[in-house]
């Protein structure tokens, strides 16, 4: 799941960094600039280290290899299934094997959602079975289904204007994709607008930068007041098909089944690893990633490789036999996709000892070749991060966009916690999102060692420097 | 559906057009290469014209606004199907409503084999629901399904060298993708290689350059006296997976269940339309694409928008009111999927006037942006296609590649007919092809202008010269 938060990123991405001030006169004194700069610049050869162990050294491929026994093991992992939980137990005892620190699961009580059987059938004007997924936490239907003519709009002003036409009808979304931030809105609100003028259910065009008739899942939201009808996404190809009918005054009548049910809270935990800081045990750069995903696919790319990158940097660094001297945390958060379940509870739990966390990363949008760290914090400390990224200089990722995000961070980032991101080609990354097809195959081990040493250099610098990032 | 003879045009592509020869010595006195140069320089207002009306005139997007009021009313349409049927009568009255001339239907006994339900579920090592697709005239299981463990091999050799592994499983093929026509031969001959060495059903890896979990169909080939197996396209992404279970030392059980089932042949027709010859109307130049799809999709790229530009030629060049001194003949194919069997029994019903035939033109290969026409045919044809194809400076689309190919055309390139095709970016062909991605979504209108642009002017002129084509 991508944090509404995060809505206009696409955007924000394209602009300059700093807004195009000069970083010297935002870092404080020269000097002080200077002495952090020479400071960075001694972590040369451990990066060159960390660089060579991931890319091709011992470790290159680990990464990738750790996951693809993962997911083909366990496959998908919806918050509350036995799946997820069968996930976690893999991973705490792969943590305890690795020799890492202070493993634990810190309990977390998790939405239990599924979907069970679900069709949609176009009945006119013919026959055509469509692919659908329902939507997280989206209602069923009575067992015979619906049957209701289609009202097709390209936006929530279309409907708006046609609210009288939306009564009784199935309200189809073919909204275009302008970037999953925007777009995604009609996938969370969707069901909650149709219901509003009269809809008996909604059928929403999957966010995706691509298709091959696949249909996407993902959140929605009800909202208190307004009635709960059930709401799916159709692909990218049945919605325009709907739309070019539609607009030829054909009329179009579907029948939706689904068995979608939401049962009671169930048990989950965040997975946390540590190497424990050598100086200052109790401060703190967090690394992250979601173990949980969709129920479709196997949910490697979201975010499997995020997590497995993440245990791949404090792999990386123990197997280099080096500390630093704050702790790195390792994270793997549970019922991301629900809306940051497990990271709101570690927040609520952590928060006391806030002055403590220097960096919060997660990588939760991909792991093909990284283009650079997304980074939110005072300029003082992108300045720093900038330094930092400097010594990736070999690998050629050196970029410090525009911001850091992720439904699991932006509680302590909104808190005032620098935080950081890993990017990477978000249109590669929607063809592939909360679809069947995030699988290993949309995956390169390649890719996945730059991605893994990008986050260990990060990471271990930050947490090795003399003081924590200002703030 | 793609020729097996059609087999290396991936690798042929990339060679010059002309082997390095100078082409003045190959096309006879240069007197005649200079006469013709000039009459093909008189249609440069022609051309211009055809252009204009199809990029930006009247006649802009009409060829993919048809389709889609095609492909949205019918579906898809294998043959022997009912679909099928209903589109050649669409199209036999939207031919007559065009004006164009002679309009009728061939007859042709078509193959009839239906797909019915089909499922594959991984039984061992996790239970996990397979999306697969039949392969055209595949026998089924029996009801209750195959269940059998798995030999996972990446080619016909690693099937050979563990031949004595296969007795009694389900051979999972997991062959790269090298180009279409050099992979596709493990869909066309996996099911009796495998049941050679004794298994009992085949699984092959889709033959496609791009997947979000798509499966593709198509043909297979049974031979005499080889047991007939059942056999279905799986994902790149199942087929990829179980080849890492498989060199982990993990056992794999499918159950596999098809209804899939042959019947007698059905009728069927090549549907055809003329603009007659003004002055030779029994000389044609053929313009082609196929009716008949796979049933799935809408069989919009493979080969909705082939015949649709092809009707679209013929529709610009009567809205010009232009008439050329050969006739030009549309012909929409029926059962091309199935091996060309409408294009095999029309060659066998007139080839008694093969002498008449100046140019055969296909379009099988997609109608994005076109890169050029494949061509095969003499060096003096070549280049007289050549300095047509110049015609086409206005929208630099000039090329003129190595291969003219087209399953319904090449019974007459075999013959001695020149024959040309419309070449597109294949690689984004090859990623719908033969799949639920099959639909208008992949194709845009622009480039269909762009296309038909290119096919109208190319068999004008071909139809208008003073002499026919040399072979």
């Amino acid at each position: 799941m991508i944090p509404l938060i995060f809505l206009f990123l696409g955007v924000l991405q394209l602009l300059p960094s700093c807004s195009g001030r000069a970083v010297c006169e935002d870092v404080g004194p020269l000097t002080t600039l200077k002495e952090i700069k020479e400071e960075i610049a001694g972590y040369q050869d451990a990066a060159k280290a960390i660089i060579d162990l991931a890319v091709c050294g011992k470790a290159q491929n680990r990464s990738f290899e750790r996951l693809a026994l993962f997911v083909d093991t366990v496959g998908h992992r919806l918050s509350g299934s036995k799946n997820l939980e069968k996930a976690i137990q893999i991973m705490y005892q792969n943590l305890i094997e690795d020799g890492l620190e202070n493993v634990h699961l810190e309990p977390v009580k998790v939405p239990h959602w599924e979907r069970g059987q679900e069709s949609a059938v176009m009945l006119e004007p013919r026959n055509h079975p469509m692919a659908i997924l329902g939507l997280g936490s989206s209602v069923g239907t009575p067992p015979e289904g619906i049957i209701a003519e289609v009202l097709v709009v390209s936006s929530f002003e279309e409907l708006q204007r046609r609210a009288p036409e939306a009564r009784g009808k199935i309200v189809v979304y073919n909204q275009p994709y302008k970037g999953y931030g925007e777009t995604v809105q009609y996938r969370v609100q969707g069901a909650v607008e149709a219901a509003k003028v009269g809809a008996v259910a909604s059928l929403i065009r999957s966010v995706a930068s691509f298709s091959i008739y696949s249909p996407h899942t993902g959140m929605q939201s009800y909202q208190d007041g307004v009635p709960k009808i059930p709401t799916a996404c159709i692909t990218v190809e049945d919605a325009e098909m709907m739309a070019r009918m539609a607009s030829r005054g054909t009329k179009i009548v579907i029948q939706l089944k689904m068995e979608a049910k939401n049962y009671p809270d169930a048990e989950s935990f965040n997975t946390v690893a540590e190497i424990t800081g050598s100086k200052y045990p109790e401060q703190v750069v967090l690394v992250s990633g979601h173990l949980d995903s969709w129920d479709v696919g196997q949910g490697a790319l979201d975010d499997g490789s995020g997590a497995f990158i993440s245990w791949e940097a404090l792999s990386l660094i123990k197997d280099l036999g080096l500390r630093p001297k704050r702790t790195l945390r390792l994270v793997l958060w549970t019922a991301e996709e629900q809306g940051g379940v497990g990271s709101l509870q570690y927040y609520q739990l952590h928060k006391g000892s806030i002055s403590n966390f220097s960096l919060v990363m997660e990588s939760d949008l991909g792991n093909f070749m990284p283009t650079g760290v997304g980074f939110t914090g005072s300029d003082k400390a992108r300045a720093i991060i900038k330094e930092v990224m400097n010594l990736l200089q070999p690998i050629n990722i050196t970029q410090v966009l525009g911001n850091g995000e992720g439904t699991d961070i932006n509680y302590w980032i909104q808190a005032g916690v620098p935080g950081a991101s890993l990017m990477d080609d978000l249109n590669r990354y929607f063809s592939f999102h909360h679809s069947q097809g995030d699988t290993m195959t949309a995956l390169d081990p390649t890719q996945m060692n730059y991605s893994a040493a990008v986050w260990a250099v990060v990471s271990y610098v930050i947490a090795d420097l003399d003081e924590m990032l200002p703030r």
